[in-house]
């Protein structure tokens, strides 16, 4: 029981509230934007007791003392910190190193993700990665993986895995279920829905492109946000149905300039969020964090109160958080950002629970260092090396061609399903570089170590060698594409031996590596150092003939189960209209 | 574990969504408003499935089958049950006769106060008040009882009770806890808000006439409403503080045109809410309950869509219960009203939980009668009749007068406190009524059963008999004013054997009585007969010379904790301001 103690903390803010004794920091002479109220205020303060506020109004200044440190605002504009209400923390950057670029612009409050620990590391995993997010400059919540996979064994959470992680406060839901795996695995999902909501947790969704009855199904089933509106005609069906729409603007898609006008087709705009869904190091730190989205929400011709309740007061309420977080007001956390003017999204100062984390861009509390647990340094069990013949496709039936269903890349994400016939060479099927025709395999890492499929893929762009990453969506694989299977089990073993990473394979040799120790996705070099590695893991892989902007992505994309249309697993291939798992020679 | 009930519910509502089955119910060629969106839509249909809705939109017919009822809408509008955020239910009514006329104008949710059975009967009389909730026409919600009262003995819920009630599901949070006895008493009210809390439940406000840093300390406690203000500048206070306010329009206060103009004041309306805050029998008969206060904020002024977005999303949202109620959306409880159109809240058809329940004014669904314990009968605990000299006051000082602090009637619920020099007469205190001077006594009935303060009380306007309920607000007392102590004596006994009630006597009679043998607090009656007996017992006080609106209204509230200034409980008078209990014998 903390009673003693949270009763000892209230009464400390309501001594500082009523004025018999000083605040801990004032910020004074500033302007406010009300998110409550959707007002901005001139001639305000603020005055904080340890993490929380104490006080707010033209008089706050009643709690200030000789201790009181005091920030004269000079007529700046105070606004809540920023919260990213869907954010993939555990990918390729640690905590800590994503903070010292993500914290210096006003976001305060983090919702991540689990899916990709618990997916390689199972529940230990995820303890392990919240453990990282623990004390640290800026306030992170999560969600617990749905965990909808490409693999069917691995296809929903352990329902003893989802009770230890609904009973943690820092758990506000159950993370993204897209939505045709829910609909085709009631079974599954529908439990572990309810499971969560017996925990008034909510249930975060997932619906790209889905409409009609089948988004009224989805919809029907509780899922509170999507994050996939890519056109404003998709935000507003969502809307009508009740459901919180996160408008995305990260580096897996930008909407936001082509949804902006969501704000002139609705009367009302509180089920309306901004969120990253993931930022790459490099656009971090070129572009900033949630900053620049209300910036850009702002450029794009949002009202800037409006645009501020979007990445506050909104994902608060969206959350359940709104009491703590989400505005300016006595009792909620004192998460506070200082910028030139209300159309001006630029920290001067940023106060996360209580303490100036970062001024003028720089950072004044450096971000917690995590020590992983060893389990969460050795999850690439690959039992053996593998060898070139591990990517063989042989094949037994009659003639000298074979009906191949083979992956096309459509998009750098997209992909669709073709059939061909492919010469049969020494009783099996090769990779064809010159014809942008590779061979791709997934090979389970963790749940079923060693479980390899090898398919074929047409449209990488790949000519020669091969690519590999620890990192594939949804699933414990790691994933190879190449036009060379010797290329291809030398980044594999390679990933093996760092247990974890990135590899581009050329001519029988390493072209650019990133090693990924935590978990197999993470790693622990510096912001600056991991930006240098994937710049040059992206030169390698175009050297062997890969245009996509970011090659890396389009390869771990590969296992995801929410794009379109055929997918890969360590089970084979998965068509994603019906779940179905598939191999490679097709059907006549 | 209800995984498998819920699965299989879902189920359902999934195959309906989805056209796979036929829904129960479907609203067609509607005028929808839509509260996420603030839209009004043309052309919309509903279709539920059991209790819930299955889908929503222009093309909602493909749900339609042989067995589903369809009632067209024929372009009439279509919105949200409405919810009363903030009721007095056990207050003179059972909640069937309370529903005979709440339910039929549409309001389908309504969350209550319990302090009233708790005052009396403790946790065994809530949990009983609470089972005559279930299985109703409309879903109720509850607060536990914070139990502020004017008897320092009874102040603060008891922490084993709370977590009882807490652990519930229809208890939503703490009720109201006025804010003046939470900054008095930091000792008692932090840890039960602090127990709250932790169970992620909210605190309902109470901040009458608070401003300034004493407002703000409220704040700071972490309450999250307020329906106590009376004009529009003090809703703004609360709104900048984070604070819903909910806007009284019930037999308490009539707020709504006052406040109205709050429309104008702010930009964002969505922590607006309409409420009662209870309705007295005669005026929920004559003019209607939740619908009234809709339309009325309509004729305000207020944009329907917002009106309706007041009484139904914005009160859901406070409550965190919007997952399940306060919009039109798939998944959502069936609440739906049908009315003529967006200005005219008169409800045609009422839909609750999926069952039509009222059509065109007329119940279709007969509201429960609930069969109270034998424990909620007995609550009238005074041990023995009561005589005349049990309200005498005795005075043993020296000189032919003394100095007496007396509650003077200021309006027909505010009182302030009044030092007279009356005179000795046989070693006592009188009543003088030719002088308007009566005697006031608190005898408690429950907690220390019998134990009686008698004290005098100026304008209440009784020159002769006396009057007494058991209903006393905050307390477990009887509460009884009067001229004559016989009388006094014989109002007192007649509660006595009824065990509860309101009773009038002049000149050695009973004038006037009304039985509410239900925790002492509500009777059994018809709605129709109880309107009668309440309207004979105010004509037998104006008989006696009481000319309030409300007399019994004016005498119960005597004993309240939230009304300024001075006030009685059975441990003598309470003054309002720093909560102090004090004698009727004035300090030099």
């Amino acid at each position: 029981m903390n009673g003693k103690k949270n009763r000892n903390r209230n009464q400390n803010l309501i001594d500082v509230a009523l004025g018999r004794t000083p605040g801990d920091l004032a910020i004074v002479n500033a302007r406010l934007v009300n998110v409550y109220t959707g007002e901005i205020l001139d001639g305000q303060s603020v005055c904080t007791c340890a993490d929380q506020i104490a006080c707010v109004g033209p008089d706050a200044g009643y709690a200030i003392g000789d201790a009181t440190t005091v920030i004269d605002a000079g007529g700046a504009t105070l606004i809540p910190g920023f919260i990213d209400g869907h954010m993939h923390v555990a990918s390729s950057f640690t905590a800590g190193e994503f903070l010292k670029y993500a914290a210096v612009g006003g976001t305060t409050t983090i919702v991540t993700e689990t899916l990709e620990p618990y997916s390689v590391a199972g529940i230990s995993g995820v303890l392990d990665f919240l453990a990282s997010l623990k004390d640290q400059p800026v306030t992170f919540f999560a969600t617990a993986p749905a965990m909808v996979s490409t693999s069917r064994g691995a296809m929903g959470i352990d329902p003893a895995d989802l009770e230890t992680l609904l009973a943690r406060e820092e758990i506000v839901g159950l993370g993204e279920s897209y939505w045709q795996a829910v609909l085709q695995n009631p079974d599954v999902f529908l439990p572990i829905f309810a499971q969560t909501t017996a925990h008034r947790k909510l249930l975060e969704g997932h619906s790209a492109g889905a409409r009609g009855n089948r988004l009224q199904a989805y919809a029907a089933c509780g899922v509170s946000s999507c994050h996939e509106p890519i056109k404003a005609d998709e935000v507003l069906d969502r809307l009508r149905l009740g459901i919180y729409v996160m408008i995305r603007e990260g580096s897996i898609r930008r909407d936001l300039a082509e949804i902006a006008r969501i704000k002139d087709m609705v009367a009302d705009t509180r089920r309306l969020i901004l969120t990253t869904d993931g930022i790459s190091p490099a656009e971090l730190m070129e572009m900033g964090y949630m900053e620049y989205l209300v910036q850009k929400a702002i450029d794009c011709g949002f009202d800037p109160v409006t645009a501020v309740q979007m990445a506050t007061l909104n994902v608060a309420e969206h959350f359940g958080l709104d009491d703590r977080i989400g505005g300016i007001a006595p009792g909620k956390t004192a998460d506070l950002v200082l910028i030139p003017d209300p159309r001006t999204i630029r920290a001067k100062v940023v106060v996360s629970r209580g303490r100036i984390i970062a001024r003028d861009g720089k950072l004044e509390v450096a971000p917690r260092k995590h020590t992983f647990a060893a389990a969460s340094l050795n999850t690439v069990r690959i039992p053996e090396p593998v060898g070139p013949s591990d990517f063989g496709l042989p094949f037994s039936g009659d003639g000298n061609t074979a009906a191949c269903r083979v992956i096309e890349m459509v998009t750098d994400l997209v992909t669709r399903e073709v059939r061909l016939d492919l010469a049969v060479t020494g009783g099996e099927i090769k990779a064809d570089g010159a014809n942008d025709l590779a061979k791709i395999a997934a090979i389970d890492r963790a749940r079923v170590p060693g479980k390899c499929f090898t398919g074929l893929i047409k449209g990488f762009g790949m000519n020669a060698g091969a690519m590999a990453c620890s990192a594939a969506w949804d699933t414990s694989c790691v994933i190879v594409v190449g036009a060379d299977e010797t290329d291809m089990a030398l980044c594999v073993n390679r990933i093996r031996e760092m247990q974890g990473g990135a590899v581009v394979c050329q001519a029988g040799r390493v072209a650019a590596e990133l090693a990924m120790p935590v978990f197999g996705l993470i790693s622990e070099l510096s912001l600056e150092e991991l930006v240098d590695r994937l710049k040059a893991i992206q030169q390698a892989a175009a050297d062997l003939g890969v245009s996509f902007p970011d090659p890396l992505l389009s390869l771990i994309a590969l296992t995801g189960a929410a794009i379109p249309f055929l997918r890969i697993c360590e089970e084979g291939l998965v068509n994603f209209k019906d779940g179905q798992t598939v191999g490679w020679v097709a059907e006549s």
